[in-house]
């Protein structure tokens, strides 16, 4: 996290990037903001999707054994009743008699993680409060519900979806017998879920609000460890083959305390955020739990059933990621400062395939026409397949900056060179080495471009 | 809707191919389901991605006046009672007290309408079930709600958007300022909406959980007029330009009584769906109306200040469709059954860029280790670009039959010549035509085959 200028990428200076760029906002910011909620700005909507389309394509595009899913958000909640969500999905919470603050009674027991999951003050803490006056702890369920139905005091309690996976399950049967496939295969899904957090923080680390990439993949019960370890090293290897540094990388595994029931094996994959090593995706061996628990309560076996009449209930390994923290986990590696040619510049060392913007397009003088003709003629030529930015407007130096900025790995900027012999120069935002090329095969180069084998430039 | 073989497209068979084929199935399936939500399986997944990535790209990668945004779904509550959402958006419900049903009151006097937006059997219209007793009709707000916080009891209570589009106003100033935008600009989004609809129905046509594709335009209030005339037209050809016949698709103008209050003009870009000619997208011009209200409720003045002084309140241009809808349009223009060689096959002639699978691998006998191989590095290859899919599994004939009713627009063979001359085919879905291409060929032909200017082989 030490960038060039020897200062430590804090999250104030990402919150502040992403706001200044308009990456992301501080949601209903006119109404005072709703805690912890973040609506993404342009540049934000641009590389969220390339996050999501990594996934997707490492997931679905590059493998025959695993198929898409989107369910819906609102499941019949009987759903939630099999899964365990309505009676467990809870947070232990107690009140202060005396300063009216409510906590969760996991984090006062255990100080060492409450900076990272809550994100409050420490002077807000009982144990450094004396006067704090606890009561019991009592379970605080973390789904949020509505009611569906014509009148709101008739209608029947729905809830919103605490996680993408109990759809996967529910739709195990259709995929088994309509995609035609046997284990090991995997369903993968990306979606909004919900959990009523009473300690979100720390930017787009916890927020109520969320995406989630989960991905739940049947085995035969003898092969569940391996394929465990296979994905713990799977999903590992994805974050870093687009550019987050191997030292800000880690596999801590669970210990037995911290397993779920159901687990036999759980993994986070942990990244280096400011606030510490911390989960950016969980992988677990879920074992036959959920199709046991769907197959008793929805009255369907849910089972494989092998035309030799092998039949087994599959487990399940699941990796579960969240585009959100992927998104905050990229950024915060991607920030460096540097001094170049005495000025301080800021620049995003996005891997090109997550860089919301692939290439600008600089005619160097805005005033010549000749020049924008050309210059939009480019943009015109390359935005047939590439999210690219026509820029003219202010100095060339400040222009590169502001690409710089948003993690733009090229600029292509057509000068009164490019009059002469038609062609454009092109800047490395990492090296900042030029090049002349000539402007009729930009389209190639920035193809070829994207499809080199990336490396980060970034010291490891 | 009339296919090759005089039969016309039904919703059923829709609802049939897309629960075969695993495109669509209904919601919690196994718990019984949960009227009118669906999930989307791996084609429909593919296929929905495609229609959202189509737009995205017209809205936003194509051009250089709009931004995307993607904004919470649980935003402020503030902002439902500014934009009239927590007073109006209702409908009159009335009971009827002899069979305990309840209905729109507005359909009881427009019956022309209701087929379409309720869905239910005309039997249980009242009119026509002389004995019901009607009560008076009461507002019933379509809004769903949930609270947010520490206990149900004392949370506050918030809703879930039943738009996208307040997110967009929302969110104008950060716009204006930190994209350096000046009229005529626009804000455009993807995402989940919720209604509490009491009519749903007619599959993925109206379901209370559905995603919409808003875009909101501002422009000088003289312009607007204009602008609304131009969105009619653009969004007219989108859904041109990706397949659907001119002779299913029409504009038609609201008349004076449908307008809501604060626009002065909306067209309905309408499809003709099975159910009838019914709303694709709507398109409107909506005024000042929403940049006013926020400006009163919130205190902050939603306003364009030019360098020159010049001030005053955009109005709003909005093309609002939905991709669920445009999904079942998509499908239904596509559907078609034919007879080929004496045998009746169904396939569905979408665009290639709409299409789920852009291509199928098929070695044509299974058992050969040496085509097996071929076709497999061929996949291999073709994948890291595009979407495709290999399929070893069965007679070949069966394997085309199965591409054709997913709309997959080319089958590349690899059969005994390929090992001979390093060849293979090449099957165009629509035309059934086959030529031989050089497999070493195959990925740039697939690639220009796919920017082609491609047109719909379909009588209008």
């Amino acid at each position: 996290m030490a960038s060039a200028t020897g200062d430590v990428v804090t999250m104030d200076k990402i919150v502040s990037l992403a706001r200044r760029r308009g990456f992301v906002f501080p949601s209903s910011e006119i109404y005072g903001g709703l805690g912890s909620a973040y609506d993404y700005g342009h540049y934000g909507v641009l590389m969220k999707n390339n996050v999501k389309a990594r996934w997707f394509e490492a997931m679905i595009q590059e493998r025959d054994d695993i198929v898409a899913l989107d369910s819906a958000i609102i499941l019949n909640p009987r759903v939630w009743e099999a899964s365990g969500h309505v009676e467990g999905f809870s947070d232990p919470l107690v009140d202060c008699r005396t300063c009216k603050l409510r906590f969760r009674a996991d984090h006062i027991t255990d100080p060492e993680h409450d900076e990272v999951r809550c994100g409050r003050k420490p002077s807000k803490r009982p144990g450094e409060t004396p006067e704090c006056d606890l009561t019991e702890a009592r379970a605080f369920n973390l789904m949020l519900s509505t009611r569906l139905g014509a009148l709101e005091e008739t209608g029947s309690v729905a809830y919103l979806r605490p996680e993408t996976a109990q759809g996967i399950f529910v739709n195990f049967k259709n995929v088994l017998q309509i995609a035609r496939r046997k284990p090991p295969f995997g369903i993968a899904q990306i979606g909004k879920s919900f959990r009523n957090e009473i300690t979100p923080g720390n930017f787009l680390f916890r927020t109520r609000e969320f995406e989630q990439m989960e991905m739940e993949f049947f085995v035969p019960p003898d092969d569940a460890a391996s394929w465990f370890e296979y994905w713990v090293a799977e999903r590992h290897g994805w974050y870093a083959r687009y550019g987050i540094r191997g030292s800000h990388l880690r596999v801590r595994p669970h210990s037995a305390e911290e397993l779920s029931h159901y687990s036999s094996a759980t993994s986070d994959i942990e990244y280096l955020f400011p606030i510490g090593w911390s989960e950016l995706e969980g992988v677990a061996n879920r074992g036959d739990f959920d199709l046991t628990q769907h197959t008793e309560h929805s009255g369907t076996k849910l089972e494989y059933v092998g035309q030799d009449g092998e039949r087994y209930v599959p487990h399940v390994v699941e990796p579960a990621g969240g585009p959100d923290r992927a998104f905050l986990a990229f950024m915060v590696d991607a920030y460096d400062e540097e001094i170049v040619a005495d000025r301080p510049r800021t620049v995003l060392r996005l891997h090109p395939r997550i860089a919301p913007v692939k290439a600008a397009i600089l005619p160097l003088i805005g005033k010549s026409e000749e020049m924008v003709a050309k210059a939009r003629s480019l943009t015109d030529e390359l935005r047939r397949r590439y999210l690219v930015e026509y820029d003219d407007n202010g100095a060339i130096g400040r222009r590169y900056r502001r690409q710089d900025e948003i993690g733009t790995p090229w600029a292509f900027t057509i000068d009164e060179q490019t009059l002469e012999d038609e062609t454009v120069t092109v800047r490395d935002r990492d090296s900042l080495a030029q090049q002349r090329l000539p402007i009729a095969g930009v389209d190639r180069w920035l193809g070829d471009a994207l499809e080199r084998n990336w490396r980060t430039p970034k010291a490891d």
